[in-house]
């Protein structure tokens, strides 16, 4: 079976692969190549590379593995047409996504930029306003695999958590779960807003003025899921007039948030450039799903792991 | 009963304890009075203000309640002599302590000081190269109060923990146990080494330069108990011959560090001004224990919570 890679991985892992499976025809380019697409029966992609004219000419085409949680930049409806496979790696962000939201969360709390600041004035102060996160309360709006994992470890701090989804159904690590529908009754209780909810119709402009307007004033909101929960302006204005305490987001409606925006430089956000994920065994997780679901298809069973459906993105 | 605080609370703390206790005399300063001293039968202090004279003068003092852990600042000899009762607030810096650890840890492996670095230059830059926490060993010297409080949320996070005191006996929150004596041994296991001993006469420069050569290179090592626990030199000299990967301080052999000294611009040490056990909760933690004991005493009890043996130090 030919298995394009439209990235090269590192050396130890392409090894590996190459030792499990030797009857296998592997290619690992760091471009999208016409020539090779049109012959591959298997692409692995981080997602961001394909249009949908690439996906015209694939005509042995029948899986594409994406190495990445978002699928907004595929062109799902032309996978869709012509029925391929698409399966991601969803649940191997979860580790390295709610450490990075559990070590900004701590920083604000444990004034680390402030004692940074300190550092580079080489100044030894002892008047720092630290507070803590035990006994907060968190709105997690997404709570699935990556917002399950933050739910864990916040209850591990003694944090209520509060969960908020679509259907309002009950999901792990959550003390109460609400629906999107019911998101301004609880947004008073919440000291942390956090989102980790992906970019769909239902969650496109998600919160409005009035969300923030619901929130403390002491309140920090979290954006770790897709830049268009909320509209730049809105979260601008909201820092703004002071209507939460603190925004820390990782994701923007621009990316990259364009160099003149006012949030680089506004001193109740943090720009995060879209790292929470990143992790140094990023990859080799992301191999650990693919192999067994490799060793699936070529033994003919279609019924892999992760499977997206194209018409609803997730 | 004269009840004298060389520190003046919060207004809403002092209205709490004058409503509790209506019969008692309680006189707030921010100094310490000799004449007060002379009358005073109990003395609430932050422990860093008494000196051998003020002991001598205070005919009338039966306890010393001091709303903090650290004691090396205070006249124990003299105290202890006098028979003077001496209790402290131990167990109410374990979750301002450990949140602390736990932020640092994570800022680190997530990359938060290059991220807020970025954002100074508004710079969108996605090549973070972030680590995982999850999986690592930690190396906690002293497992007590605090040290078990940061053994719990690491196991949480999926880190093994070794905990490591004079007598080797079981702690809680430890995978396993070693004593002081076999250090050395386990020293090469560690991802994280992390103290937060006391001050004694074990402890001071318990770390030698052998101790930071046996460690990983890629190690990080936290102290957060007390300065004296390694010599200045010895840790810059195992900084400076990169013996270790990081280190992160917020206690030193000097305090304040001072302004001219090398780790403030070293770029393999984050300097914390001792400020870890900070939180804005932390004198109603304080109250919380001082009150069932100062109920206690009136009754006649003298078997209050959380007394210290003034010839040990702690």
């Amino acid at each position: 079976m030919k298995i394009y890679f439209t990235f090269d991985p590192r050396p130890d892992l392409k090894e590996d692969l190459l030792h499990e499976f030797p009857e296998q025809e592997f290619i690992f380019r760091n471009t999208v190549d016409e020539d090779l697409l049109k012959t591959a029966e298997i692409l692995v992609t981080y997602g961001e590379d394909l249009v949908e004219e690439h996906i015209a000419i694939a005509n042995q085409l029948q899986w594409i593995m994406v190495v990445s949680a978002g699928l907004e930049k595929m062109p799902l409806n032309e996978i869709a047409k012509r029925g391929i496979v698409v399966s991601n790696v969803r649940g191997i962000h979860k580790v390295p996504m709610a450490e990075s939201v559990l070590a900004h969360i701590l920083a604000y709390k444990r004034s680390l930029p402030w004692i940074y600041e300190k550092e580079r004035n080489a100044e030894w102060n002892r008047k720092s306003k630290s507070k803590e996160l035990r006994d907060s309360t968190a709105l997690i709006l997404g709570p699935g695999a990556i917002g399950g994992e933050i739910g864990r470890l916040l209850q591990c701090f003694g944090v209520k958590t509060i969960g908020c989804n679509r259907s309002g159904m009950n999901a792990d690590y959550m003390d109460c779960m609400v629906k999107f529908d019911d998101l301004t009754t609880v947004l008073p209780d919440a000291d942390i807003v956090i989102s980790v909810l992906p970019s769909t119709k239902e969650t496109h402009h998600l919160l409005g003025p009035e969300h923030f307007k619901a929130m403390k004033t002491s309140a920090i909101f979290m954006n770790f899921g897709r830049g268009d929960l909320v509209a730049t302006d809105v979260l601008q204005q909201a820092l703004l007039q002071n209507d939460i305490a603190y925004a820390i987001c990782d994701v923007f409606e621009e990316e990259p948030l364009p160099k003149e925006h006012p949030f680089w430089t506004m001193d109740n956000i943090t720009v995060s450039p879209h790292v929470s994920s990143h992790s140094s065994r990023y990859l080799e997780r992301g191999f650990d799903i693919f192999k067994p679901n490799l060793k699936k298809w070529i033994a003919g069973d279609k019924q892999i792991e992760n499977i997206i459906d194209p018409s609803k993105g997730y």
